[in-house]
């Protein structure tokens, strides 16, 4: 059979990244996906969404902005050209990873893939020989078992409510993580009737509690249920019930289901080929490298960060590795888990990198950390006024003045919070990021001036 | 008469900022300000610009969303409704300002001052002994000598344009720099017939060509007049000619003129006190510090960059090495002018730092650049499509790989420029900056992608 240099078993940001890498660099590449190239997040995740969030913004912006002097009669939405312009950017998006592994020699091949052990990739019954083999199957939502959902045709998790062919009237979201609450926000937009119930007491679990209130703030016309076990789901209604006892029914004519996603380990061989794996993901060092020599994964199959950037940089750390071994760590190829950011979008956003105060505490660290409001930015001011909340917060050392950590709610939040990426990628102190000059006015000030804010 | 620690003579950015740092820290201190506290920036500059371009931008939203699914029939503004959403947006900015000067315990007097020499300020005919002088009077638009423009009730500056009873048909722009491309986008959006007429052969000079041309050709409801020089304006018609000889006039029911700002120098004792300025403003060295013992000079009166956070940067320098004046610059309180970021509002918005392509030929280095354009980034393809223009250059020196400069056009620019600001305080190199990790999908991404695509 053909032989490659290297085999990547996944098409999404890690897979197609990986294989444009080292396919650069001159080996012989195979990529294999099953489905699509551009994995979960071109497909049915970070892109369609995005792009179905700005049109609901566009949706609020016109029929909520008298206070801006701007008015429309008549304003409305059509959900299927929504759904169009969407599925024109995930083509293009899909289109163009397509022509760029065909630029750089990438072989992609649309099959199942199984890893038989180091050096070999099983597709259908040929064997494939292969130096390297780098794994990123991703990941899938989980689907609880929650009497009355299977077979419910209300029940959908987050690819099938891409796929609804109208908005509903009422909406469930089981979950109120960062996929729960970003359907929270782009179908409240268009006024659906939207309830968010959330096992923990507060959602966004990885956020500071004191942050995901902040963004709950920010939706008010969401409601959420905090604190709360669903029970089941009969026909229309989703039953829950709170520690103390009390609970209620909500009515809903769809259930989202968005309570996670869990690394996809089945079908490709993990068990059989002695790789070693547990239900959170492929085991990998900081390098990516896998129990198996020459066996490398990257992106949410690790189960490490399930955000197709952290993917992305998984995947430039697995190829530096593959390319130049004894090289890649003095040049830092190594992943620095600490300063993966994320991001959460709709109105408000929220974003964040680093450790956050519980974080930083749970280590022992001597913490020091400051909030200040939005409206102590000025073009916060003058786009959202005093009331809207936000904030931006962030979690210092206080022995070393060394940053931390860095959490933001409120707009372009997803845009700026690469700057406090840099600035932890730097290993700066509080003096050092209060020195640098951020244009005015911008929200993303709310950084420096959270910075000026820590009182040593 | 009463005698302070510290007297500050004009109350915008740079002079309120200065007297809450050395107040805060114990210093008696007065901030004269003739007019309203927070200066041009916030009174009829930035955030009244700001403030009006977001309306102007929902406006937009609401009228040009369909290929977003978003549609409205009726739409309209009210520009006094946004005249008075703009105006309360200052009000509460000024006020905070004002609160704050009080909580830190600043004196404050609505007067005239004058620099009698060091340590020595008039009031009236009051004489106020102080030990340091922060100069911070600002700066006020440059009126040239045009026929038909003095006393013409059509022809206004940055200040009157902000005071128009109504929007008007049709536009003409004087200037092609920061304030007449915000202008043109903002009454352009409105629907305004708009042309800008530039002297240079592009707008935006401190950008590089090809970067203003992108900025450009995101405005194309704008009719822009490059290389052409303003004869007279003779009742409502601009006359212009081109180097060439030809050349023509433009109907306008409003003429903006928008050709700069100059360091106000008049009226403060500036020439009675023996203080070294020109008309490019005063001399200051990176530690604010001017030719006269402790008087020292902060934002637009130094001529160095006129920009509201360069003179936040300015004030925090000054105030650093007034109350540690052996500790500051080796606590890098000093001015470091090339990590100053600037930024263009409005649809698309522009924003850089560090060297442009020309200055950094122009300094004689071994440049490298790459530009990669907005639809690289996924979140710009979901949001605005393919065809709409944008890009990320990034300028670095070949020899060391140092960066050097980036620039950036497309929406949100504006808010992610300053993580490119913290990597050029931090020294990065092209390599340090491949590796940071930016959330997907983010235009920001745009930034690593150019690092990606400099070929070395």
């Amino acid at each position: 059979m053909s032989s490659y240099d290297v085999i990547v078993i996944g098409g999404g940001p890690g897979g197609y990244l990986a294989a444009e890498l080292v396919a650069g660099a001159g080996k012989r590449t195979l990529l294999v996906e099953k489905e699509q190239l551009g994995g979960t997040c071109l497909n049915v995740g970070c892109i369609p969404t995005k792009s179905l969030l700005h049109s609901a913004k566009l949706y609020k912006h016109t029929t909520s902005s008298a206070a801006h002097g701007v008015t429309a009669e008549g304003a409305s939405y059509d959900w299927p050209a929504m759904q169009s312009w969407k599925d024109g950017a995930v083509k293009t998006l899909v289109t163009g990873v397509a022509a760029m592994e065909r630029r750089l020699g990438v072989d992609v091949v649309h099959a199942s893939a199984s890893l038989v052990g180091p050096g070999q990739v099983a597709i259908g019954s040929d064997i494939h020989d292969t130096e390297h083999v780098i794994i990123a199957t991703g990941s899938a939502p989980v689907m609880p078992a929650i009497p009355g959902a299977a077979g419910n045709p209300r029940v959908v998790d987050s690819t099938g409510i891409l796929r609804l062919v109208e908005v509903p009237e009422r909406l469930v979201i089981i979950g109120g993580g960062v996929i729960g609450v970003e359907f929270a926000g782009l179908f409240s937009m268009l006024g659906t009737t939207t309830t968010v119930i959330e096992l923990l007491p507060e959602i966004l679990p990885f956020a500071d509690a004191d942050v995901a209130a902040a963004v709950r703030e920010g939706m008010p016309q969401v409601d959420f249920q905090l604190g709360c076990r669903v029970l089941s789901i009969d026909e229309d209604k989703v039953a829950y019930e709170r520690a103390d006892g009390t609970g209620g029914t909500i009515p809903a004519d769809v259930v989202l289901v968005a309570v996670g996603r869990r690394p996809l380990l089945e079908g490709w061989g993990a068990t059989e080929s002695g790789l070693d794996f547990s239900p959170a993901g492929v085991r990998v060092d900081d390098r990516m490298r896998t129990n198996l020599p020459q066996v490398w994964a990257v992106g949410d199959v690790t189960g490490r960060v399930l955000l197709a950037h952290a993917a992305y940089r998984m995947a430039e750390v697995a190829a530096a590795n593959i390319l130049e071994p004894h090289r890649a760590a003095a040049d830092g190829q190594v992943m620095r888990w600490d300063t993966v950011p994320w991001a959460v979008y709709g109105e408000p956003e929220a974003a964040g990198v680093g450790l956050t105060e519980g974080q930083a505490r749970s280590r022992g660290l001597n913490v020091v950390t400051a909030s200040v409001p939005g409206y102590m930015s000025g073009r916060f001011v003058a786009e959202q006024g005093v009331s809207t909340p936000g904030l931006a917060k962030v979690v210092a050392d206080r022995d070393s003045g060394r940053l931390l950590g860095f959490q933001l709610v409120g707009p372009y939040a997803s845009e700026y919070v690469w700057g406090a990426a840099v600035a932890l990628e730097s290993e700066f102190t509080v003096a050092d990021l209060r020195q640098v000059v951020v244009p005015h006015p911008t929200v993303a000030e709310l950084v420096r001036e959270a910075t000026w804010a820590l009182k040593f």
